[in-house]
């Protein structure tokens, strides 16, 4: 057990770890890479780590379906906080090199759409070959084996490089958003601007049920921000859904819809309550307040008792 | 004050006294007539009566709207049962009166169609004519100015008359529901085969915000028996809805739909939870039972503590 | 048959009489009261009468039940025009008579709450008495029988009498709506302010079954103005709804909803699409305007030839 | 351009091959693989090729999202017929090996978490190297790089291998579903037994807008088999929706949804409309028959000529 080590997406260097250190708690903590999302949070569920971070979602890849899946199958996990790193490369060279000497570039494959335009505009006639990650591209810089590497600016240091350009990304800038990973415990107080996390199987083999499951969110007011369908492993068409709502689970609308849901699905699994990194505040439909649920909760028992005009 | 007086929509002799006298604690009560609905439930707000019984709902004229509209304004009441009657007729005559005899014939106006056939079958050439009540027609006959009446049996011996033909009714036959009222009280245990009626306003000035009610009922799987729309007095276009939902408002489907709609409507008065006259058992949906209700709460408790999985 | 006459729900000097005068056309057609809504209906049914005016529902009293019911059932029939009328009295004396004179007076029952708050405060010593209808109220002033009758102002010149005060009304006044009935035929064009009446029978024998009618309006964008409940006549529990939708059965997204009821109701019966008394237009939600439908239909076809794309 | 040619996901011997090779008219085509799913896309996009089977989706890994993205964006592109093949492996070896001599094993990383069991029971001492295809690895196992590789059983004479061991698979057998894709032309006629795709943007920024989009296909009774959701790369929290629906395009109740789409989503893209590889007929909801939607429609008519009883 460790509760001084997190762990995160490996290798050093990446988007991943640069998402961490913006935690800041991350500075007093002992920071370990992992080989792969399995790997990161299996070292939580075994106690080597107090928490990992990987990514869960990318504004143009979509979802990270190794987290997806990861968070709603084996040992329970819960979700303690989010970060979102807009994502800009540089281009990590050896120091020395000019852009005129940069016949050959590298990164991960997820970097090419990001970087075409600027390579077409600055490097039209630079090799690109793809490496296993952004980190691996600017190792291999550093070997001498390509001569610049897409990855975060960051990640220069760490392997002895320059960044000979920066902020490099395409028109629509990507985001990607990342979730510390936690073993279960009590769930932080509410800030006002939270997000919860949830997985929800359907009792029907088909995803007509989905829209009673949307209803239990709508009809208490609660907004979704998220969903996600994945597969069960149980054969085409059988789905469970990975959700994020707005609000915190000690939020009334937001406890009665997972209960609802509790009531319906054959299995639901809460991974979360935490707050919003973007800061934005829940917006609260009128008739879903916490004041206006407990006054209905008065309400009752006043109709219990024969009291109950109002 | 009178704990031992109950009145009923009147005069003596009607339908209502009968619906009254087949409830078990009648026979220990003094039972008053009153002139009208307004009247009866006039004298349980002043305590000159401990309840009242009056009609709600008739399967062929529809809903009381005198009875509606004053559960529904005023000072607050509450309903504490139904009672069911079927309305067969009887041809009440003075005794020693021959079929052949009966030349003309009295009976609420309610009555008319209900009797249509049996008179065409029976005393073609007999002429109707209205009477303010069908006791009233009775008492008219007493007094010599009709030969037959169209009474409940039962009001024979209260005028001094015999019954020449009973179990007279339109092929349909008609059914009317009453109820009792009483001033607001604590709300009896429930039986399993129970009904809830309150009355909702609507926030929006069109029927459109009706499905928005409707739905609060329904994500909870709350069956509803009875909705009728009765106009708030401010204006055309402007409603309220009164509704007669089954189950008991200790049922937690049946609070927590209540509760949802006290979030979202400007007003809404709780009638009371009574048993159902046919005592047919509350249809529970899967996901909407009390132990489901109980379940889920315990599941969000552990949630909160990071052991929700389940 | 007569196609020029014209009857309404007499008798003469009634509100109901004014409402037909406020059309156009009742200038040049012969004005017949009949002596209830159902005679009124059957004079059209059997071409006696070419339409026929009838009160269908009162900001204070709610829907007429008589005339709901009779379009309801029997030979169909069509609603062609509404009219709206503010329900304002006028105390009607015989020439001559001062205020101080007033001992008695008279009027519908329903007009009693409308003029309480008047009589209160310029009358509080004289006697009310209830009339069949305020026009038989002034026919008793003309014969002496009272000193005074509420009544329209338009029924003083018919009885010979004079308006001592103008204008009655309780503090939120009072408006009922009428409809001008006829025998089937073609919808007149659409204005843009336009009304679809119709009624509904529900599959099942409780009003759960609601929900599904009031979605068959909603997705399409179509607003209620007025839904009511009516018994069907066959047992407690069993309803037909009658229902006012915004806009014209031309209107793309009335048809295709009004299509939608049909498929899912046992019974559905079309009442007619005509203009709106205030003049308000349809508020046409976005995604529901008949240039959207034909865009979308547009879409479609090009969609089966391969060329869907937009 | 070459009618005659049709691409597929390569290399040659994965499965997608034999998946394509289970389609009747595969055997008068040239097939030709593709390095990619956009490439085999653009293939058919250019002309090179009349169409492309890609995998859309697999009950393990679920929807692939390289296909749906693709789908979604860039010149149109449809769907024409869809192929289930459930995935079982066999250990494919060179001749003469027997199960004793087997130390290194290789195949696709999808593949290992389905021959995990078998490998345990069977081979517990060989060690696993991932390939980039299982045509792949059984290609290094040809050039004796490793001793056995886990492929399709049809891939063994592509490169004169011998099957050792076959139908290995995990406990709960995993399917891959493809799709045929061409150029947008005509629709084929509906089978009975069909299957619908599209892809729906939203008007809003959060998914709470998915609830108006599933009740524009659940009012019309139109089951859903597949929804997934994917970031349209415009930031997070932008996602379109791809969707398979019940039924043809030409059904009734399917293009009302789909019109219904059109109308409310800021874009749509029909992906074809195409027979279900399982063959099991639409479940048809009552109210929802072609014979309905006519039957509704031809009311409609008769109610505009004043003839809509019924």
């Amino acid at each position: 057990m460790s509760a001084t080590r997190y762990t995160y997406l490996g290798p050093a260097g990446t988007f991943t770890e640069a998402a961490l250190r913006t935690l800041p708690e991350a500075a007093t903590r002992e920071l370990v890479p992992s080989v792969s999302v399995p790997a990161a949070l299996d070292a939580v569920r075994s106690g080597e780590a107090a928490a990992a971070l990987v990514p869960i979602e990318n504004s143009v890849e979509g979802g990270v379906t190794a987290t997806l899946d990861e968070l709603a199958a084996g040992t329970p996990l819960m979700i303690y906080r989010e970060v979102l790193l807009p994502i800009a490369f540089a281009l990590l060279v050896r120091p020395g090199t000019a852009l005129a000497d940069v016949k050959t570039v590298s990164g991960h494959p997820v970097a090419q759409p990001q970087v075409r335009r600027w390579l077409s505009a600055n490097l039209p006639e630079a090799h690109w070959e793809s490496a296993a990650s952004n980190a691996d591209a600017a190792r291999l810089v550093q070997e001498g084996r390509f001569d610049g590497a897409f990855a975060g600016e960051f990640a220069a240091s760490l392997y002895g490089l320059e960044p000979l350009a920066t902020d490099i990304h395409d028109a629509s800038s990507a985001t990607t958003r990342f979730v510390l990973v936690g073993r279960p415990g009590r769930t932080a107080a509410p800030t006002g601007a939270d997000k919860t996390s949830s997985v929800f199987w359907l009792a029907d083999d088909h995803p007509g049920a989905l829209l009673e499951l949307l209803q239990e969110f709508a009809v208490r007011g609660v907004n979704l921000m998220r969903i996600e369908s994945r597969p069960t492993g149980e054969g085409l068409g059988q789905y469970c859904f990975s959700v994020d709502a707005e609000g915190h689970i000690t939020d009334r609308r937001v406890s009665e819809a997972l209960m609802g849901l509790h009531r319906i699905c054959p299995k639901v699994r809460f991974l979360g309550s935490y707050p919003r990194a973007d800061k934005v505040p829940a917006e609260v439909r009128p008739g879903t307040s916490d004041a206006e649920f407990s006054s209905a909760a008065d309400w009752l028992s006043r109709c219990l008792d024969g009291r109950g005009e109002g």
